[in-house]
C-alpha cells in the first residue's frame, strides 16, 4: 500500500512536469494530415474486407466497428466460429497515439499490429500467405496494389503498410472538451469543468493524460486494491517476463468512452459510472460520492470527438479464380 | 419435356409483347427519389445497427454487405452463434423492384420482410419486443424517432418502415447497360451487345427481364431437366402449397450479378460462367459453347450499376439502461 501510494505520488509530479509545459495535461488531438489519399483508401478498403478471413465474414471492422466508436461492445469479442475472445476490443480510434498496440503492449505499432487478427486462429483465423493469394486473385485489388505501391509483387507488409495508413486517419478531434482546451470556453459547461477539475485533483491525470487522455504508459491494474477477475490475462508481464509487470496493462485512452462501453480489459464494467467507481477505489483509494461520479462521467463525455467520416468502401469482386471461403467446415 | 417446352415458348411471348411496348424488354433503373432524408437515414443506422440481434454482433449489413453487392457472398449465411442459413443471401440491392420478396416470395414487401431476420433464431435471434426495447433505451433513437415519426411510441412497425425506406434508396443506376439502353451506344462493347443479343434470342429474356432483369416472376428451376441440389428448400409451394409451384422460385434480379456469387438458392455455382451454363441447360435445353458462355457473362457484367454511397452511419451509443448483449450463453 505505502509503496503504491509513494508510486501515484511520484506519477503525479510527472503529469505535473507535463502540465508545466503547456497549461494543461491533457492536449487536443489533432486532424489526420492525409499525404497519400491513394494508400488510405486502399487501406479502408481491406479494413471492410470479410475475405481477409477464413469465413468470408469477419473484418477488422467486425469487432472495431467503425459506426460504434471502433470497438464491438462486447465484453469480448466473438470471433471465426464465433469463438470467444480472451479480452475486450480496444477502439481503433486514436490508436495511432498509443505508445504501443494491444492491452500488453506487444505490438509495436499499428504495421505490427495489423497482420495479428488476419493470423490469429480464435479472430480471422486466416494466413498471410491465404491473404496475399486471396489480393492476387481480385484484379481490382492487384490493381489498386500496383498503383499505390507501383510493383507487382503484392505483399503481406504491404497489406498492413495500407491498413496502419487507413487507422492514422482515425482520430477524433473537435471533441468539446479540445474546444475548450483550444480557448472556448462555453464548449463545456459548468458541471463538466468541475469533472475535468476532480479528475485532475483526484490523480486520474497521473495515468490518463496526453493528447489520449492514456495510452501513454503501461500502469498496474489494481494498484491500492487488487482487482477481481476471472480473467487470466496478466498485461504487461506476459511481454517483458519481468514480475513486477504482472497485472500492468497499457492505460486505455479515455477519448471516445462514451462510447467504448464495456470498460477494461475483461470488459466487466458495463457502464462509465462503474468504470470511474472501479478506478476510483483501486487506483486511488477514493470512494466518490454519487455526485462526484457523475461530474466525472460529465466530463468523460466532452472528449467524444469527430467520428471518422468517409463513404462506405466499395470492395473489387472475387474473381473466378479466388477460392471461396467455407466457413462450415 | 413436351409441356416444359411449350412453357418456355409462351412466356417468350410475353416477353415479346412487352418487346412492342418500350424497345427492348429490359429497362433502365432509375435513381431514388427520396421525399424524407430523415427517416432514409434512420433507416442506414437500424440496417447496420447489431444491437438488433441478441448477440449485439449481427446486423442486416452482416449478410447484406452493402461494401460487396448486398449479399454476403457465401453460400448460405453466417447467422446467429455461427447458425448456417438454410438459403443464399439475396441482394438487397433493387429489392424494392422485386414482385415480392425472399425466394418464395413469403413477404408482400420491404416491411413486411423487414421485421422477419430480427426474430428469426437463425439469424438475428432477437425479439420484436426485445428490439423496440432497446431502442427506446437509447436516447439518440427515441428523438430521431420522434422526429421522424412525430409521436413518443417508438414501434416495430416504425423500426421496419424506416428499414424499408433506406432499403428503396439502394437502388443501382447508371451500369453500362443502361446507359446503352438510354442512347450512348458507345457504353458496351460489341461482344456485350452479342452477349445482350444471344441472351434475348436463347430465351433468358423469358424470365429475367424489366427493370430489375428478373425480379418479376416465379418459375421453376430446372425447366427442361431436374436441378440436383441437397438444399431442401422447396420453393413457392412452400407459401400457396399448390404442387404446380413446387420448386419455383422468384427469379432472381440479374442487376449487378457480378457482384452477388455465388448462385442459385443453394448457392451451388461459384461463378458467372457455371450459373449461365446450367441456366441454358435446365431452363433451356441448350449446351452453349464456351464462347457463347463467355459473351453472356459478358454481358451480365454491364448490369452493374452505381452503387449505393452514402457515409457510413453513426450510430447513438446505449445508455446505462440499455440491456447488454451476452452473445455467448
Ligand atoms: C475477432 C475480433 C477482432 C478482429 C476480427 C480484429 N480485432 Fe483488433 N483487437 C481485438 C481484440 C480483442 C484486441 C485486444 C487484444 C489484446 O490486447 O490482447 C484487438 C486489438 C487491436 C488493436 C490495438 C489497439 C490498442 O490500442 O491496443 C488494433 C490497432 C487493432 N486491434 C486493429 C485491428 C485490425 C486492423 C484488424 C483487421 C486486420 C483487427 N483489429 C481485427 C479484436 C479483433
Ligand atoms: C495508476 C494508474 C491509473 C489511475 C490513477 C487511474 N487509472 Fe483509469 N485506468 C488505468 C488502467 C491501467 C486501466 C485499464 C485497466 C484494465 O482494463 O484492466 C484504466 C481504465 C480506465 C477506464 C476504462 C477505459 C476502457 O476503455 O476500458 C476508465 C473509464 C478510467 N480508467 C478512468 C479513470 C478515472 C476516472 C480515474 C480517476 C478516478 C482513473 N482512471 C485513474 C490506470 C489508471
Ligand atoms: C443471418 C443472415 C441474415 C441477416 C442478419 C439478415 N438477412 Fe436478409 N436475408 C437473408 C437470407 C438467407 C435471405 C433469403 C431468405 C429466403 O429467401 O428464404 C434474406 C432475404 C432478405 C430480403 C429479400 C430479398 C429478395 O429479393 O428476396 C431482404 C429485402 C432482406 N433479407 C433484408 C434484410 C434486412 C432489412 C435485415 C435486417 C433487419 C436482414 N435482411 C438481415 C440473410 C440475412
Ligand atoms: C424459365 C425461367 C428461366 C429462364 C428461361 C432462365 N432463368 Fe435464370 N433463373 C431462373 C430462376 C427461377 C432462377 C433461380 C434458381 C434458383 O436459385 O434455384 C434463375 C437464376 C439465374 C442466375 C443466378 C442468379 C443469382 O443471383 O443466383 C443467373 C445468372 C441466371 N439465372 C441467368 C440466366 C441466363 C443467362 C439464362 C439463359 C441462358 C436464364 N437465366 C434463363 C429462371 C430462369
Ligand atoms: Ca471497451
Ligand atoms: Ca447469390
Amino acid at each position: 500500500m505505502q509503496v503504491s501510494k509513494l508510486g501515484i505520488a511520484s506519477l503525479l509530479c510527472l503529469a505535473g512536469a507535463a502540465m508545466a509545459q503547456s497549461d494543461e495535461p491533457l492536449q487536443p488531438i489533432e486532424p489526420a494530415k492525409v499525404t497519400n489519399q491513394a494508400l488510405v483508401d486502399l487501406g479502408a478498403k481491406l479494413f471492410f474486407d470479410p475475405r481477409l478471413s477464413r469465413s468470408g465474414f469477419i473484418s477488422c471492422n467486425s469487432c472495431h466497428n467503425l459506426s460504434m466508436g471502433g470497438s464491438d461492445n462486447l465484453k469480448s469479442s466473438i470471433g471465426d466460429r464465433w469463438q470467444q475472445g480472451p479480452i475486450n476490443s480496444p477502439t481503433v480510434l486514436n490508436s495511432s497515439l498509443n505508445l504501443a498496440q494491444f492491452w500488453d503492449g506487444r505490438a509495436a505499432d499499428l504495421r505490427a499490429q495489423a497482420g495479428g487478427p488476419i493470423a490469429n486462429p480464435m479472430e480471422m483465423a486466416f494466413s498471410h500467405e491465404l491473404a496475399v493469394d486471396m489480393l492476387q486473385s481480385i484484379p481490382g485489388y492487384v490493381n489498386e496494389f500496383k498503383a499505390v505501391f507501383g510493383d507487382d509483387k503484392l505483399s503481406i507488409d504491404e497489406v498492413t503498410t495500407a491498413i496502419a495508413a487507413f487507422e492514422e486517419t482515425l482520430v477524433t478531434p473537435n471533441s468539446r472538451f479540445d474546444k475548450w482546451l483550444k480557448g472556448d470556453k462555453k464548449a463545456i459547461t459548468e458541471d463538466e469543468l468541475k469533472g475535468y477539475q476532480l479528475f485532475k485533483e483526484s490523480g486520474c491525470i497521473a495515468c490518463h493524460n496526453g493528447p489520449n487522455v492514456g495510452g501513454n504508459s503501461f500502469q498496474r491494474m489494481g494498484l491500492i486494491e487488487p482487482y477481481q477477475t476471472d480473467n487470466p490475462a496478466e498485461g504487461r508481464f506476459a511481454v517483458t517476463g519481468d514480475d513486477a509487470d504482472r497485472f500492468n496493462f497499457k492505460v486505455p485512452t479515455l477519448r471516445n468512452v462514451e462510447l467504448t462501453y464495456p470498460y477494461f480489459h475483461d470488459g466487466a464494467a458495463d457502464t462509465l459510472s462503474q468504470a470511474v467507481d472501479t478506478m476510483g477505489r483501486l487506483q486511488l483509494g477514493k470512494k466518490f460520492t454519487e455526485e462526484e461520479n457523475g461530474l466525472i462521467v460529465g466530463f468523460l463525455k466532452t472528449l467524444t470527438g469527430d467520428q471518422p467520416s468517409f463513404v462506405l468502401p466499395q470492395l473489387p469482386p472475387s474473381s473466378d479464380k479466388t477460392v471461396r471461403p467455407n466457413p462450415f467446415n
